[in-house]
């Protein structure tokens, strides 16, 4: 489940509530594209702005429209509490295995995360994935955190921030992390511009926002990459360069996707929770412009 | 309300919920002494890791046990939604005035920061101090936005970072910010081991964790400052520099706050809400050795 890709829907919402339809209608896309998992409630599914039910509603939406495709849904939360009640709701909708970001407000210790990792490990009947998304966290782990917390049996991947866009260095960085991983722990890449680079760089999976959108063009890369096709695997990247500067330009990744989804009629306007907005005005038009120059719809 | 010391106390709480005899006891003791006012809610209490309805309880049973002295609460939270719920329900507490930090999971940019400003203070009838918090938020507020924000009529206070240690600097930077706002808007110094200098270089309040637990001694700093006695107040900060060198140590102000506080008797053990903990082994020795040696009780 923690190998090949792992596509991340939106959660289409507006203040009201999720759109549920719109949801629906994207987790039917991934099983359909035959994605290796899909990864409900991640950054990109907004789980840090939805109520503990709202989670566990769109994480029973998510398995019961996913076919055959396993589930991993997101957990996170400011307290411990709050997320053991999101695993035990993940788990009882039937998700696949779980996600997991040390969320923070106060700055947590290395002592603090461990113990996150371990008490909810404890609880939990199927696999979890760590999530290492500093830029939302504000946590940095330690390769020796990691060796740490990947030694609980619960463990099977992290979700590893981007990788140097060199590939020399993009393997030494994943070596250097795996020889401290039990065998079994897989190590995903995350950022879809360094996604090609950390594929060829030995990452066994994708956690990708644009293959929540575009399965097949996500597919088509990992599966390249996965065949020992550097050239192929990089191209396909390089032809997703003006999405990649989009990414870059707009504060990463969410409010891009976003936006291609509104102007592609995928979810309605607006789809992020407020204060979130998506890109307006010259920006608005800039993704217009990129959907054209690729041909998204 | 938004003048001189307001004390913040902790919300302690635990895994089953929050401890509410002992915290009224606290908003008890900042009454007695006749702090300006009682800020609950704030980072020193805990507002992120609280569901709506525990800080719906929490502002109302400080309202009902700070007897005259004004109550201003937190309402930050990642959701538009959910910071409109949260001042409702303060209001209907009976908040003198309520705190907004733009808490955030993906950053922010200025107009969504703005706009949740706007949004709020439409709905508000008590003003509001904008709360400044970088640390905690990872958001950070330009000159020309604060000064954009301070002009919706609720807006009644800046809770700023802490200013530099030299008092000029200090000055430059209080008058520069006031420069920008209309002029019944009041600037408050954060962050204890810069309340003096910000004092003196011109804040008008104080927003304390260290008042919190001990009212008389935040008093007299600031009556000492507002009385311009500048060599009183730096003496009176400066006798407290083992508590600010345990802040720098350790973090900053809520663990050691609340360590304190476990240490005391003042609250039960454990007082944070998991992952967050209080300072153990040696650290929570040293901060031991400086309740004794400044005789705090």
């Amino acid at each position: 489940m923690f190998t090949g890709l792992s596509a991340f829907p939106l959660t289409p919402m507006n203040e009201q509530g999720v759109n549920e339809h719109e949801f629906i209608r994207l987790v039917e896309c991934l099983a359909e594209a035959e994605v290796d998992s899909i990864g409900v409630l991640g950054s990109t599914g907004n789980y840090a702005y939805l109520s503990s039910e709202e989670r566990a509603r769109v994480a029973k939406l998510s398995v019961e429209n996913a076919g055959n495709v396993p589930v991993v849904v997101g957990i996170g939360a400011l307290r411990t509490r709050d997320v053991l009640a999101n695993a035990e709701n993940a788990q009882q909708a039937g998700a696949g295995g779980v996600l997991l970001a040390p969320v923070s407000y106060q700055k947590l210790t290395d002592d603090e995360v461990f113990s996150l990792y371990e008490t909810v490990c404890r609880s939990l009947s199927v696999p979890l994935c760590v999530y290492d998304n500093p830029g939302t966290t504000h946590f940095h782990f330690s390769d020796e955190l990691h060796g740490r917390i990947a030694q609980l049996p619960q463990v099977a991947s992290i979700k590893i921030p981007p990788v140097q866009n060199d590939l020399a260095a993009a393997k030494a960085r994943v070596a250097g992390l795996r020889a401290l991983l039990p065998s079994d722990v897989t190590i995903g890449i995350s950022g879809d511009p360094a996604a090609a680079t950390g594929l060829l760089a030995g990452c066994d999976a994708w956690y990708s926002v644009i293959g929540g959108l575009y399965p097949e063009i996500a597919l088509a890369l990992t599966r390249a990459a996965q065949a020992g096709d550097t050239e192929q695997a990089i191209a396909r990247s390089a032809a997703l360069e003006p999405l990649w500067a989009l990414y870059q330009e707009y504060g990463g990744s969410l409010r891009v996707a976003a936006t291609i989804a509104e102007l592609t009629g995928n979810v309605s306007q607006p789809c992020l929770p407020q204060p979130l907005r998506t890109l307006q005005g010259e920006a608005r038009k800039r993704v217009e412009a990129v959907i054209d120059m690729l041909s998204l719809s």
